[in-house]
């Protein structure tokens, strides 16, 4: 975790990510990419589009609108479905997931430890358990330290609520209070309401007025009503302009099916991709860029005959995890891992996690989830529209594995497809190949540890820094030469001019992940040759200026790999 | 006008644009951006990065978050000053902006003419008024129209409201309406509620529990107060959780100025480039994309000194005009056009629009605006934030007009920067170069007219299309090896084995602005030569297919140029 620390602080001070609104204070789990940043996320996003787009016959991209209407959301189960469940402690006012929140802890002498975070505060908390729960269960005050004297806790079982019975400091009977298997996280407080669920899609209105006015004047129209009649008043005003941000990009791909299907002329098995921003109002955040409200995901949804569904579902695991691997250091920190029956969201019939092995612990970088046809099937049942496929001459692939009741009788074929979807987080993606690349190195006694990020070429955000030797005029014509020959292949190149040793120079790149400097020295002024020195090993290499175009070049392009 | 509705038809039906959620009817002002469409804002936009960040050794990119606190926006003005004038039609319920609202019309009897949807429309009309304003007015109808009898309009003057004078089926004195100038634009009705401002900006609320059961249950527990005393309460209640959808892309760039500054070390002159969604509620949505509630942003604020603010105006004017025409088919359709002091937004000293052509008239495409250090000493007056440049040698540019006044007169010079910006609108960007490719060719008579897309080589979706002469197994080998060739090169390449004669193919690919299609024919088995034809010029030239990847290369690549 010391290595956490180090490289977030690179991070900051090396320009990739930055609090969003420091100056003012920061906005809760808001991040800005700073100029590495930015330049990092978008080569992940382009090796992802050119790996899942390009190279393809069979994908295509899209892009739809982040807002998105009511009734797209309320079809696909978001409205509904799409909710954590929320606790409020009673005690500390604290708000919080349960499912992830920690059983209750006694100490060695069976007490009930709650900490708060002063002597003051212990002292009402006291005050507010004798006042609110029951008046005279047993409490000792320890500083900031309460101690709630137990009698026994009776665990919860299947869904059954157990409970914690505390002792008296009178003949009273016990005091019993509800235990559904945690606490407050922080505190350990087991003064809880019950557990409640919230949507996690952000609101908003599309139209100038002020819904809030609204809401307001509807209100004190209503006056005297109950809050359900004033609420079912308030919605059907509000109703006509309410938008949600989209929680994921993939609704905009199967509301767009038909037309994508109509317009480049397509059929199953084929992919529709998007990049984009979703928005999900997160209690829990984790991490820093590991889960944020604002997000980018990279979403790949890959249309299928019901018989072929599974094929796909294995091919896509494959292909996406092989992906993550070609551009890790440590492949061993990645893993595959099936989901579990009551892990899987409302949509999915199976789903595998690619996960990487933060600092932190395992972490979800990406979904590849069998969505079978549910999307589909939901926007049919809502609009009716013709999302059935008619295939004279069904194709069966060699390997349909427990699929056989599914392949058509007769021809043609006609069929909803289903859909196996892959989904990354981008901004995860980036944390955990930063992770991933973040190397110290041992100079040697007395000497400061260094950092490397041993980012793949294709991720690192400066592609090549280019140096005059020393900060000579004789230098810069070939400098400015050679840097604008790599320009020109649109790579990020940076001319390195600032009054430091060549070799802190290159140490200042091996920690941002340049993967090649070129130096332009005495020698290059006589035969116009120029070194390249290599991130990794540090060896140097010496060709003609103009060499420098095809030798990056050459690394930087896909592999060439007919399996793609 | 006819062209538009052809293009417009083209952009549907080959996959540039669809309406976004068409299945659900639709949502105002929202466009989905098809396979084609995706590949040709991306192509405008990397262009639009290669020029700006990548060619340069001042810009540096970022990428902050679309949500953003009320203080960062209150500072800049946004939440007081970025309003739309409204006005409401008591008649029609219609709202409009009356800055874009028409004058009075009457007619050749000096009637005022209303129409109505409809007859019984017409009678509840005339009813409404005779209720609502003046039971005497002297009205006719005529089906659905209705004929209002005016004595006279007095214009109104400076500000001051003028009035219509309405004729009375009795011996009243006549009926004075109060009268500014312009009426609602469907019916020419003046009966109008006085404009009032609404704020631009899209809210939302950062907190999981739902603010609008916040804003009931405030409301309820205030039963009795005023409205104003109300919505003082409900306001506090939110304020918290209160987030805006950025309405520009800039803010993000101003509040981590210093940080950029620091982290980059760098100085002025220089800018930071970003380019990303932004949103408005926008009341008037006009022509498809060109103006919409979320829309894409290419934004660069370049910070310099502030006696060198009019040089890098007067230079980021010519730059990105030049980069607007290397573009344009049509250059002609482009012209740069300096506000006027009423036009500009409250925060510029000086602006330009680009502005293209539209088959609708002339409309800004960008705007290039000096900000002065308005937004930097906002921010600072707000957070204490230390923007403050600190230059030891000051750069004096040799064409300082006007600026000797600003010139520092000791050194150290202390400064807060000002700012040039350049806002370029990706949609319409998209827009206008549709406009400017689409070209209809007369293939003679009895032939139907083809159309063409003219886009430049760089913002055309499909680089190359790959073919093989025939359906025949024997030419797919050599297809695929281009393809991937020019694949690996991160093009956008189809492989387009339609069962179409290869005459249809070129046309179907001059449709949708793909410059090179290559074709593998019988030659081509004997002596591996492929033919690249031309889009613009249908000339075809055979070359070895290892050379269609150089040929494309060299054209699609940045110009050299010494002045960039």
């Amino acid at each position: 975790m010391a290595q956490i620390r180090t490289l977030l602080d690179l991070c900051r001070r090396r320009g990739f990510l930055y609090q969003s609104a420091e100056i003012y204070g920061g906005l809760r789990g808001a991040y800005d990419y700073g100029p590495l940043g930015v330049e990092m996320k978008k080569n992940i996003l382009n090796s992802w589009w050119q790996r899942n787009v390009y190279s393809r016959d069979d994908v295509v991209g899209i892009d739809t609108s982040i807002l998105t209407p009511h009734p797209v959301l309320k079809a696909s189960g978001h409205v509904d479905e799409f909710t954590d469940l929320l606790v409020d402690c009673t005690l500390t006012k604290e708000r919080f997931r349960p499912d992830k929140a920690p059983q209750v802890t006694l100490d060695k002498n069976g007490h009930l430890p709650i900490t708060a975070p002063d002597k003051e505060t212990a002292q009402q908390w006291k005050k507010s358990i004798g006042e609110q729960f029951a008046p005279n269960v047993l409490v000792t005050v320890e500083g900031k330290r309460l101690l709630l004297h137990v009698d026994h806790v009776v665990e919860p079982v299947k869904g059954h609520a157990g409970k914690i019975v505390f002792k008296m400091n009178n003949e009273q009977a016990a005091f019993e209070l509800n235990y559904h298997g945690y606490v407050e996280p922080n505190t350990n407080s087991p003064f809880l309401t019950d557990s409640r669920p919230f949507n996690l899609m952000f609101k908003t209105f599309l139209d100038p007025i002020d819904p809030i006015d609204r809401v307001i004047q509807t209100t004190m129209n209503q006056a005297g009503e109950s809050k359900p009649t004033v609420r079912e008043e308030v919605d059907k005003v509000l109703k006509p302009s309410t938008v949600y941000l989209r929680p994921e990009t993939a609704q905009g791909v199967f509301v767009n099916f038909e037309q994508v299907v109509r317009t480049m002329k397509t059929k199953p098995p084929f992919g529709i991709a998007q990049v984009g921003k979703s928005f999900r109002n997160e209690i829990r955040l984790e991490h820093g860029i590991f889960r944020t409200p604002e997000f980018e995901q990279l979403e790949l949804e890959y249309f299928v005959a019901p018989w072929e569904a599974k094929h796909f579902y294995k091919y896509w695991r494959e292909q996406r995890y092989r992906w993550w691997l070609e551009h890790a250091t440590h492949p061993e920190n990645f893993r595959q891992r099936d989901h579990e029956s009551d892990e899987m969201a409302h949509y999915a019939t199976g789903c595998t996690d690619v996960e990487y092995l933060y600092p932190w612990g395992w972490g979800e970088v990406e979904g590849v989830a069998h969505r079978g046809n549910y999307d589909l099937t939901q926007h049919i049942k809502n609009t009716g529209a013709n999302f059935e496929i008619v295939d004279e001459k069904p194709c069966i692939s060699p390997d349909v594995e427990g699929e056989i009741d599914l392949i058509p009788k007769e021809t043609p074929a006609r069929y909803i497809p289903h859909v196996v979807e892959s989904s990354c987080g981008l901004n995860r993606a980036m944390l955990a190949y930063l992770c991933d690349a973040f190397h110290q190195v041992e100079e040697g006694k007395g000497k400061p540890v260094r950092n490397v990020l041993k980012l793949h070429p294709r991720l690192a955000p400066i592609k090549c820094a280019v140096m005059p030797l020393t900060g000579k005029e004789e230098f810069i014509p070939l400098t400015k030469k050679v840097a604008k020959s790599l320009r020109r292949m649109g790579w990020y190149t940076v001319v390195e001019s600032q009054k430091l040793k060549i070799g802190k120079r290159y140490y200042r790149h091996d920690e941002i992940g340049t993967p090649w400097c070129v130096t332009v020295d005495y020698q290059s002024l006589e035969d116009e040759t120029v070194t390249i020195r290599d991130r990794d090993t540090g060896h140097q290499e010496r060709v003609h200026w103009k060499q420098v175009q095809t030798f990056i070049g050459d690394k930087l392009m896909e592999p060439e790999d007919d399996d793609i």
